[in-house]
């Protein structure tokens, strides 16, 4: 692609387009907005834009557009697969400015949000109100509500609840030509044409910027029980998973938790857990309704099922405190993993029975490449989190060998009915694994999909394929 | 566009193609694939094809592709939006040999199906093994789950469990070049690019012909109770609604029914039901689960609720028969109106609480063009099936002016917040009025999707746009 460098020419036109208060090109904005969370990747914005409207950004794109200049949108920057990165630098878009919760729609039960909110703030906003969004990344205090639509994000409730596909009825969006559209109606059923809401949702800001957002909103439940399983093997407590389901049962979560992932967390977090010798696996499992006798059947299913594949512990989380230690275990577990080692973090996903032989493998895979891995996550949909750990590889066979071993899990997960992301997405740093499960046919309909959208590929270029 | 008109070589290589006995082309079989449940709407393919595989269809396909000849693809033929019709000749593609079940995966809770299968066939197929496919389109008993997935197929239970949207994880295509594709991945978590599945659901066959499908399925409940209530006026049942979700409670259905609806549904299908006098609207209201108590405490929330809004009367299906009875009531009511009068079916859906306006306007507007309606529907999504009856206009009126009338109320539709339609599809009968909510850049979008999978425009040609 043939880009544009940023000049002084430049630059004026676009602070004509969005306002002159928006537009950064100081050192410690570039420097800012040059990364997000994914391991070790920096690349430079030429300018920093914090547009206010969908108007600046329609007058931005229209000008981008014509003068090939490129654009990355950027919400939270918690991306893991580095869709914010601007790797061919050109305009950063920061839609940090984009905070409104513009309406919760009781009557509809809908909400009307701007995508730079927090999720965790909508969650809370619309708990006010007796409503339950239940999309929440373990990000959810600092990602935004529009990084989640452009990734399709999921999070621990997936299992019952569904990902964020399911909760998205309609979306303003500013196109890579400058025109706006809303892309459905404010409607839980749609049969109306080719689905640009879906088609949005997981695209990663390549095929339009999202400015408004229309989420449906159910009933929040008032009871919850948690509870966390021990187990002595990681294929054991992998097998309790679809067993679970088999049993009848839906949890409302149903994380997977190695020891070495908790025992790093109760380094880094300093949280009190009695971790007992023995112990090398984990399931956390969550259960959430209106009523605290239905939700002990399926813990006492649940139990048994636990029991039957070789769990040696049950401990049920008794108090709103222990809930909440043992849900920040899970959630700063990547974090903890970050602080201790160089690591590269991989987001598998499989048929959720597939389990067992996904963990087996990757650590079978380790073996033979000298590296170790913390694995965690939404094991109730089939969801792992690998992070790889560097321990005992050199640095050299980190740095070339590592892949190799990458693509091999990659080629386990599509061997086993899976794909390369669940959740986090492809971005930047999986885009060279796609073909292990996409023909060049299929990664060309992407690409001609882009091409309808963004003639001239000026959107959050080199993402995703 | 401009096609090839068959002639006695383009069928020899059609018969080469897919094999001779695959290929009809006398009379029967061109009238019996000329027309769906359209209203009256006939148009005859030149050449009838029943391939047996998607090595078949693609061997058709990139023929048809490379002679210009169109191709409509066809599921049960029970389609209300005409996107079976033939509307340029060509080859009818009937799907009608795809009857296999494939797989019922009860580890993962998945099944893998042929798109010829009966949708009830699937959902008993899965019912036996204590599993439940939600999906059921008022024509479960003949259509096809291809078709389902071609149109986005709602039902009653959308209100709870969501449309074949939430339920499909991976598709099987032919693409309309002849290549054949999986879609995405067996998970229910996919983040690995744009989500072709979701593309496909709802394209009306437009961009490729689905050969194989993959389910979700969920764990079956065990307990169903059934209410209906009555209603003097049809502003407030349809109130109701939106209260009953404010209320706290999801229903695993919740209909409307408009008096006449049931008048002719009892003389059409000879079902006893004491219709009293001053009665002019019902709302059918049914909840599922394990749990009766819980079952029942939502029950009287409702209750409280129907009571508010000036409900006359619950009445409460005690038996199997009666609830079959209620439901037949429901599910024939647009066969017996097709019985009864000259008619025009749409499709509106609009937020819930939006529902008294829609049905209010829909009355307001009949009033003014002459004339009348039989409303019902999936109330619980705000998705009312309007049957526009020709009552006392003239034929030239209804042949004239009835347009105008229609085009009223999808602008009523469109300014409540909702679409053209909610379950049925575009097709071809509403292809013309989806200007009325969507700009011609928008409808460009979806032009530009079409070309990409289907350059020479051979695949359903003429529907949606």
């Amino acid at each position: 692609m043939n880009y544009q460098k940023m000049n002084s020419d430049i630059l004026d036109q676009i602070k004509t387009a969005v306002g002159a208060t928006s537009v950064f090109t100081d050192e410690e904005s570039l420097a800012t907005y040059c990364h997000d969370e994914t391991e070790d990747l920096k690349y430079y914005p030429e300018v920093v834009v914090k547009p206010g409207n969908a108007a600046a950004i329609a007058a931005l794109l229209k000008l981008c557009n014509e003068l090939h200049v490129p654009v990355t949108p950027r919400g939270g920057g918690t991306g893991l697969s580095g869709a914010a990165l601007p790797v061919f630098g050109g305009v950063l878009l920061s839609m940090e400015k984009f905070k409104k919760i513009i309406e919760i729609d009781t009557e509809n039960l809908q909400a009307t949000v701007e995508p730079g909110v927090i999720t965790e703030e909508f969650i809370n906003a619309v708990a006010e109100k007796g409503l339950l969004y239940p999309v929440d990344p373990s990000s959810k205090g600092s990602c935004f509500i529009g990084g989640n639509v452009a990734h399709g994000s999921g999070g621990p409730r997936v299992v019952k609840y569904g990902t964020i596909r399911e909760y998205i009825l309609n979306l303003e969006v500013v196109l890579p030509t400058g025109e706006i559209i809303w892309t459905g109606a404010n409607t839980v059923k749609y049969a109306s044409g080719y689905n640009l809401t879906q088609l949005m949702i997981g695209s990663e800001g390549t095929l339009g910027v999202v400015t408004k957002i229309v989420t449906k909103l159910i009933p929040k439940t008032s009871q919850g029980v948690l509870m966390l399983g021990s187990f002595s093997e990681n294929e054991a407590a992998c097998a309790a998973v679809s067993a679970i389901f088999r049993a009848g049962v839906t949890p409302s979560a149903l994380e997977f938790m190695e020891r070495k992932g908790v025992e790093w967390v109760i380094q880094f977090d300093e949280i009190k857990f009695d971790l007992k010798a023995g112990v090398n696996a984990f399931l956390l499992i969550e259960f959430d309704g209106d009523d605290l006798d239905t939700i002990f059947k399926d813990c006492e299913k649940v139990n048994q099922v636990l029991e039957e594949h070789g769990c040696t512990e049950v401990l049920f989380a008794d108090t709103a405190q222990q809930k909440e230690d043992l849900w920040r275990m899970r959630r700063t577990m990547a974090e903890s993993v970050k602080s201790n080692s160089v690591y590269k973090e991989e987001d598998t996903v499989v048929p959720r029975a597939a389990l067992p032989k996904l963990i087996n493998g990757i650590k079978e895979i380790g073996s033979r490449y000298g590296f170790e891995s913390v694995c965690y996550g939404h094991a109730g949909d089939g969801n792992l989190h690998i992070n790889i750990i560097k321990a005992g590889m050199s640095d050299e066979d980190w740095k070339n060998k590592l892949r190799d071993g990458i693509v091999e899990i990659f080629q386990l997960t599509t061997e086993l009915g899976g794909t390369i992301s669940g959740e986090h997405g492809i971005g930047l740093v999986q885009k060279e694994f796609m073909p292990i499960k996409y023909s060049e046919l299929h990664l060309n309909l992407m690409r001609g999909i882009k091409a309808v959208f963004d003639p001239n590929q000026i959107l959050n270029p080199g993402k995703i394929f």
